[in-house]
């Protein structure tokens, strides 16, 4: 079996069939079902994530099991190989995997015969997130060849900037952040951090994080977050009148984007949302290729 | 999209082909399935009529979404309509909306893509209920012109006394009222309250309300309820033998009804329940007739 | 319809046709599909068994309802029969129920119109487990007669020692029992009490059961359980190289089994699991046999 645990194992030729599977189940069907199980192991809640890997799942013929992480045992790391097992002894294909920490990875390493992708990994990768990101952009822009794309906000704790930094780079795009100085990485050096006006006067794609509350060691006032660092109408101005704007959701409002922002054209939050069922689709059809006897063939 | 979210959108003709497609839905499986996703949003706990609507969508080739409203951020109301329109984007079908308070209808009317069936809102509505009680009649009788009707309980507080008074007089049945004093309504006085003696000589159809202890301001001593306002044996002898006896469910045993009037033939609440079923299959059939190309026909 | 509440229920031909129906369900897809809604009613948590019937439901066609037996009021056994007799009425056509005392029983007389499968019932019956132990060894055995199986550990309070000493006896095996003394069951005085390392020495299986931590009444020390009444590295060297090793899972590593045994050729763990998917399937389609017209036929 395959699994996606980072964008660094993909290529532009996987990128690009990946993307284009992605589009052809926009607008059909699978032909073909895989008719199976999978499991979704949610560490961490997410409703968004979740919804969508279960419509992509079940759009692809995978009926998901339910199974409540805080009622078993597998919170405890130590039984978790163990239950997994038991998961791969009774037949299931795949298991969805969003964790605190990089637990997709440990898994999909633990020689199971199950595929494994990550739904989120601590501040680490999201790959399906920078895979839907990707989708919405070449639907606009039709290649990535020096667009240039600012990422921004709270850089240090997000995986979905990481994904994309490493996923917009691989395909041509000049990636670089911004934000307040304290969420500027300590890693990912090479990219450079810009003043935040001028990343929306250059950018072809903003793309605004969103203040992640949750991962911060100290408290951070968003006060005056939004007048600094976010998107609002007197900002909107400033924009390319072809740039996009992008946020992976769900946005904090008046905070990273303002009401006037999220009913501009250029906003594309609601098309990224449509993208990630057809992307974890796609995805689903790469990793499980091989459980439909050859007949799962690409669009 | 098609929405059902008061029975006062409805009229004859309409309501006739959803009872003769729920009669159909009785006997056979639908031939054509319409293949996708619905979403239930019950902000108020119910076994009985969520059962009732998984297994009705299911029949009909819907997917239902396992969507936590409690660990969800739509309890905040602010963040319900952002939340609807991910899921709108998702491709979500249909959204089974049980509240407190009348949000099936702030829900139809915010612009969404997708459906809206209302399962229940506070003292308002329960539509599928109503239709359900009138499928149960039709059985019976044939038609409702002239049948009398008598609603006996906490008229005050049921959304099931309102939505039937509306559909069964549409109908052309004569609705009465009946009950303690203090469950009497403020609104619908056109309805005639009386003796509940008289109502039980008198009617072709007594239907029981349960007792909605959560709803009431003011503690309701019970202890009496039975003798006073409820079916038990001796009061059954004044029954018409032609007559029914229906109740919403679930029975407050040895309150509104004993276990002998349970037991009697003229108590049709088990096929109340069979008949919910296929009405609400009927109704999900109604609103998402479009969704199917045009092959969703009527039996 | 049929249930399945004890093992005490089967003979010899009906086993023989299970075991055979499960082992073709190990490698093949049912023909047809039964096409329908069952419910779960556990009431005693349990993810591995759960997942194993939520699998087999949905491999046989069932749609397994969502039903939340702590949110409901059937926890309240007044209730049960009035929200089973619902389910009936909806057209539900199976419960697998699981309960500290034996309700499998209590709901299978009730005289309703779906099956039940006792998915475990307290310390009385288990009878899909033991089922699943016999197809692990009649698929390295061949047959029953003469084999000498030992259930070792903690017998007084466990379904899976009670049901798997019915069955196998059935078929023809010599079951003995082992373990500390205060296990010993109370009842069962016809099946022979043996010193573990006999019971090692001499048995062409040996079944190790879970320490219940939760049923016991008086608190047990496990801190020298493994070395005086589990397995490990030493005492394997006195196990026949034939034999078998079993255990209904989860393993308390360290207590009943240890890491080393785990590794073992000889410890059928992970085979149990998948055979157990196959015997609820094979289950399934024995008690909804007549739910298919006549379809569903053996392989």
């Amino acid at each position: 079996m395959t699994s996606l645990v980072s964008v660094k194992q993909l290529n532009e030729p996987m990128v690009e069939w990946l993307l284009r599977q992605a589009q052809y189940y926009i607008e059909h069907e699978p032909k073909i079902k895989i008719n199976g199980h999978a499991v979704n192991l949610f560490f961490e809640p997410s409703t968004r994530t979740f919804l969508s890997f279960q419509l992509a799942a079940q759009r692809m013929g995978l009926t998901l099991l339910d199974f409540e992480v805080e009622q078993s045992s597998v919170k405890k790391g130590e039984s978790l190989i163990d239950s997994l097992q038991t998961l791969d002894a009774m037949g299931v294909k795949l298991a969805i995997v969003r964790h605190g920490d990089d637990w997709p990875k440990l898994i999909a390493e633990a020689g199971l015969k199950m595929s494994v992708i990550n739904a989120g990994s601590g501040i680490h990768e999201h790959p399906t997130q920078a895979l839907l990101d990707a989708l919405t952009i070449k639907q606009h822009f039709g290649s990535f060849a020096g667009l240039k794309v600012a990422v921004v906000g709270d850089v240090r704790h997000s995986r979905v900037a990481r994904s994309n930094a490493y996923l917009l780079q691989m395909l041509g795009a000049k990636v670089s952040f911004s934000g307040p100085e304290i969420f500027k990485p300590l890693d990912l050096s090479e990219i450079p951090w810009i003043d935040f006006d001028q990343a929306v006067a250059e950018s072809d794609v903003v793309m605004m994080l969103r203040v992640q509350h949750e991962r911060h060691e100290t408290a951070y006032a968003v006060a005056d977050y939004n007048k600094r660092y976010g998107l609002n109408a007197e900002r909107l101005k400033q924009l390319a009148k072809h740039a996009l704007i992008l946020h992976p959701g769900p946005v904090n409002r008046g905070v990273e984007i303002t009401d006037e922002v999220m009913g501009d054209p250029r906003c594309k939050i609601l098309q990224q949302v449509t993208n990630g069922v057809a992307v974890r689709m796609a995805v689903l059809h790469w990793c499980l290729r091989e459980e439909s006897n050859g007949q799962l063939v690409p669009a």
